[in-house]
């Protein structure tokens, strides 16, 4: 495989866009992404999301956004993976590069989520569980989440209360990122004091229904330097996936998608863990943060929270999660969380991160989770 | 790029299978490609379909059809590009070969249409218009290729009984497959009498809504024949598009994205319309079959419903199309029938086309074609 970098990424801000369309957000963010890198033109373009056709009934969505951003007759498919199709969309576009079919290529992620009443939201969401075996019983994410946070509490015996360093951390870094949703600072108390969704997740513990697209242009690294004097590499590109249910597997509070993903990147790229230097993971709720970490080897079984709890997580920790927001406070668009987390990891890796900006930062992972991690999307960057 | 050759394909039969649910038929049709490739272990598989979520509620398709085929773990990914999808999704896949990233991957196409009233269908079929400016003014696709089809007939002084030869050809070619849903001829009559859906386009111009799932498994051309003695060379992948609506091209009667990814094939194939034996091409409406055939240079313009009605779309003709029953005959389950169109076509390479095979046969196209061709994936198989 010939290896391949990322010369231009760009990104609308996360928020309620009831004034633009699924299209507006998708040509804008692919626009800036080409404009960064430079150029005006893309040989292909890769279109992830999950939801345009439940929420926006539009499929045929990259076809679509490669009209409309001004690209016409290029090759133009869309990629779905639940939650992941954001990062499943650049795993997509990094293939095409490296087989040869394509010089230079735009992935772009997009999601509108909020011009329909929640219980829609919350119901077309439930197509990332099994529809015959969970979703036809009335199981939302919020549900399911909230058992797995439970089992985790009487497993290894900790509090609510001990979830909340995600969630400063998170709003945290949101503050100076003016794409993020979010950009206030929230406190532990704040956290013990917000309206519970599915009991033990609260509001607090779970990131927002949101608009928002991102995307990143992609080249192969012998030619990377011709357009960008910062391109940055994709060191791994690893898919891996689970079953859909809960039900079938031996230990629920085991995220067996996110291991394997992990550790196939970490195989690609020849680096452990140790080697990492920032993780922008899947925070979509506070457990799923907590068991990513653990999956990808950061943390012991059962220490994920504690290794919050101990500061290891914030900018001058050992390792930096969610550095400009997160899923939480960034936003959680479905199918672009996975692009703007690339995005994000580039932006460090560049030392453009602004006041969020890590010191020695060179090796970083952006991992994109869907379902009940049953699909885990994961790069590892570098320069 | 490393050539990439076809070495297992299955496929469900095409109707209304109240009894199987989406799933089923997606694990059917992959366990069947991988029994006649002789393993039982693959290392991706991507998911074809268009409106899994709109009409089944269930996203994450690859990831389920991955857990319940028996690959737990493996890379799993859906991928849409209307009725496209299941053309595009053998792209896909063919670049995560050709790319080095896997060694054996299968390719899935999925639809399931039946269970829902037709009204459902059709508005749900709709997303491959653009939804906010086409199929929000409650435009449908036999609405706008009605349209097509009156223009055509108009400019080019033809009559709607010139389109019969469509139709005949593949009922006729669809008798003798064990797969297609409708295995009886009709006459020019029938077509004739047949009942109007959109004035010009009756029942029997239009492909029917349908279940099906088709598959294929592909591996690098270099270790095909460790797995069969009769492997299918992909000899060129092209994915080309257009805009969405009709109303902003030039002339509405000419298919540039067929244009473009069919000559981007013979480009990358390097080959002719001269040197093609069939064309498994996208009939989902006659006047669909017509512009094809002109747009892919196989007849001028304005030419093709003449080169049906002189006998050349016929298995002993120049150009034999629909070899098995097409769209129109062996059935249209949109996401599924670009995958089924490259099953066919390896059958007949192979020499396994029973009935329907043709004479001398080494070179043939599948090309699947999405919403108003806004979008066209085009492969050319030879042996």
């Amino acid at each position: 495989m010939r290896p391949v970098s990322v010369i231009g990424v760009g990104q609308t801000p996360v928020g309620e866009h009831w004034a633009k369309s699924l299209r507006d957000l998708g040509v804008e963010a692919t626009r800036a992404a080409l404009a960064d890198a430079g150029i005006d033109r893309v040989d292909a373009l890769f279109a992830g999301s999950m939801l345009s056709g439940l929420l926006c009934q539009q499929e045929n969505l990259a076809t679509l956004i490669a009209a409309f951003a001004g690209f016409p007759g290029i090759e133009a498919l869309k990629i779905e993976a639940a939650c992941a199709s954001g990062g499943a969309v650049v795993r997509v576009a990094q293939l095409a590069v490296a087989s040869g079919a394509h010089e230079v290529v735009v992935a772009v992620g997009i999601e509108k989520m909020t011009d329909l009443a929640i219980d829609g939201v919350t119901a077309a969401l439930a197509t990332a569980a099994d529809a015959d075996y969970e979703a036809a019983h009335g199981v939302t994410f919020s549900a399911l989440n909230a058992l797995l946070m439970r089992l985790y509490m009487e497993r290894y015996g900790c509090q609510r209360a001990d979830f909340a360093p995600f969630v400063i951390t998170a709003h945290e870094n949101a503050r100076a990122n003016p794409y993020a949703m979010f950009r206030e600072s929230v406190t532990t108390q704040d956290f013990l004091d917000s309206p519970m969704v599915a009991d033990p997740i609260s509001i607090l513990d779970s990131s927002p229904v949101c608009d928002g697209a991102a995307a990143v242009v992609l080249c192969s690294t012998e030619r990377a330097r011709e357009f960008s004097d910062r391109p940055v590499r994709i060191l791994a590109s690893a898919t891996a996936t689970d079953t859909l249910g809960l039900a079938p597997r031996k230990d629920p509070l085991w995220f067996q998608a996110v291991y394997e993903s992990t550790h196939r990147a970490y195989r690609q790229a020849g680096l452990r863990p140790a080697d990492i230097d920032f993780f922008e993971l899947h925070d979509a709720f506070t457990i799923v943060s907590a068991l990513s970490l653990e999956a990808a080897c950061f943390a012991e079984r059962g220490q994920g929270v504690r290794f919050a709890q101990e500061g290891h997580i914030q900018r001058e920790g050992k390792l930096p999660i969610c550095t400009r927001g997160g899923l939480k406070a960034r936003g959680h668009p479905v199918g672009a969380s996975g692009t703007y987390q690339i995005v994000e990891a580039v932006q460090q890796l560049r030392g453009e991160a602004g006041e969020n900006q890590l010191a020695d930062c060179r090796i970083g992972i952006a991992q994109s989770v869907g379902g009940m991690a049953s699909v885990a999307v994961t790069h590892i960057l570098g320069v």
